[in-house]
């Protein structure tokens, strides 16, 4: 495994140079800390799931995140349409099968998902568990034709033919909501300006540890950690990544 | 009346032990604070309101909370489903009946949910004068067989067995959207670990004011009371709880 | 021109003297920052979307804001009946066509919306020349007959008899998630207490200007911004107001 710490500064630098508009069906409980997310790095972003619009937000966007959180049937509706317009406009999708470990029906619409292609599923150990039925992280990867970015402790980011691990972050963002949510978004603004899944995944991975640890050394606590980690995405450089990479 | 505060030391001792799944169908307003507020205390929260999904959430929680607010017809029909399956799993149900005063179908609704028999029912003035036709506190609670924590400048919890007031919090919680809905949240964590709703319900209201005074203290406004809010939430204990008591 | 700091100040005292209660039919990203806006400025906020419940909230609403980001169907349906109730109560609607330039569908329900009557339009530059077909400002509301609030770098508001600039606001104002749908929420809540739309809708935009320039200063990026501006307007008062205009 390789740092990924070169080409994190090269994506976000050129993440903020073309800001790329991302379209975002994601649960209500994410979608203001999510759109500020995006927003703090430099992306745009859009959250209508109306099935009347979502093609036409999608079109006219470099990205696409589907997020299965508060999936309610506009969303159920919507989902088709939106891997239909992004597969028309050569855009890859991130899939985020929130809590699909916790129902049957959710975890069925996160299999119907996962076989509309996604370029990235982003998930944690209990969520990868349930949809890869038991398999490895590069064995569900490989007979999913997908990246799987599997957050925890360590990050893992491995397809068929790369693999990288992320070691940042701190305990506290597992003390905010929708953190997970927002790193799907992030990983597909990435992928809007970073071809290769693995290193879009990496790369984001990377930037929302990496401003994890930055933000918990400016908090006292899960409320501040908020604005000192928007704080800290608006203003992350390419010196401040290669230092957290060295004590990392 | 008795202090609770020692009860409420224990409960959120408790609480941060277990770290009960509570899921709750709230409105989309407040649905981000509540679970960052949740978060915060060492509780987990889940919100999905899609009625295919609601009856496994429930069962796999240790608490529910049923928030009325913007009640759409996914809600509407997910609200039952929860109740019940909250009723085969043993779990008590904490109803807040937000703004029932201020629209007959939102009362209509109120009334209904309240046949279905929750254990708290956290309401203000306005909406327990709405719900219960006029009765005072106590002989609603009995009338209901429940218990209602009634919050204003002080809160009352109060069942056909039990009474306690709370003499804590601050001006500035009525600037903040979502506290009340917050607090019902709260009322539904600590219901998952300590069984009587009176304790249960005194406890999260006093831990909700003891916060709000310690973040008013900390704050220069609604706005910088929110994270102070949420990182009071994360480290309260005992010690701060039983001093708030003696200056109450 | 003329300066309308004095009107803002009377208005803004007005405000907080009158609490009036104002209905949002909003988007679901932009509830709770809205919320907070119209709490920390001292107007009392609802947001239900259910159509069963939407007429009796606005019947008993001085202001009414309709926002068309995340459209669903339950708002589609309770859109007219808004209107509807507004024109009923005598109320003046604030209509903020959010992203009228990026479907076709949501163009269609914008011009709908604008066949109702909204008394003041809020509109970023693209979304006013989406909808008004590419006449200028002033001609479009003449033909409109309504006041249209045109935020960006400069802000215009503009009716057939009257025209006011308002030059504060922040760059960082940007980066932030529904700064534009609150900044409609606050004409609307300025509506419930200066009956000229175009004093309400500058006052509205001079107050989030200022409050952005106050903002900026005490933050140090998007995250800290959110706090320190909700502070801002809590605190915001006629001095600093004619302080700001001075220095602008």
């Amino acid at each position: 495994m390789e740092s990924i710490v070169g080409r994190t500064a090269a994506a976000l630098e050129g993440l903020r140079a073309r800001a790329p508009r991302i379209h975002c069906i994601t649960n209500t409980v994410a979608q203001n800390f999510t759109a500020n997310v995006l927003l703090a790095l430099g992306a745009v972003p859009s959250m209508t799931v109306a099935p009347q619009e979502v093609p036409g937000f999608v079109k006219s966007a470099q990205g696409l995140l589907v997020n299965l959180g508060t999936v309610d049937d506009e969303r159920r509706a919507s989902i088709p349409l939106a891997f239909q317009a992004a597969g028309d406009a050569g855009l890859g999708v991130v899939l985020d099968p929130v809590l699909a470990n916790r129902s049957r029906a959710r975890l069925d619409l996160a299999l119907e998902c996962l076989a509309m292609g996604p370029a990235i599923v982003r998930a944690n150990a209990e969520e990868a568990a349930a949809l890869s039925g038991g398999l490895g992280p590069r064995e569900f990867a490989v007979a999913a034709n997908t990246t799987l970015a599997l957050t925890g402790p360590v990050d893992l980011v491995v397809n068929g033919t790369s693999a990288y691990e992320v070691r940042h972050g701190h305990s506290l963002m597992a003390r905010i909501t929708a953190m997970g949510c927002a790193a799907s978004a992030v990983a597909a603004a990435f992928l809007a300006v970073e071809k290769d899944p693995a290193i879009a995944g990496a790369a984001a991975l990377t930037v929302m540890g990496v401003a994890g640890e930055e933000a918990a050394q400016a908090s006292r606590g899960p409320g501040s950690f908020v604005p000192a980690f928007l704080d800290t995405l608006y203003s992350l450089d390419a010196g401040r990544l290669w230092a957290a990479e060295e004590t990392a």
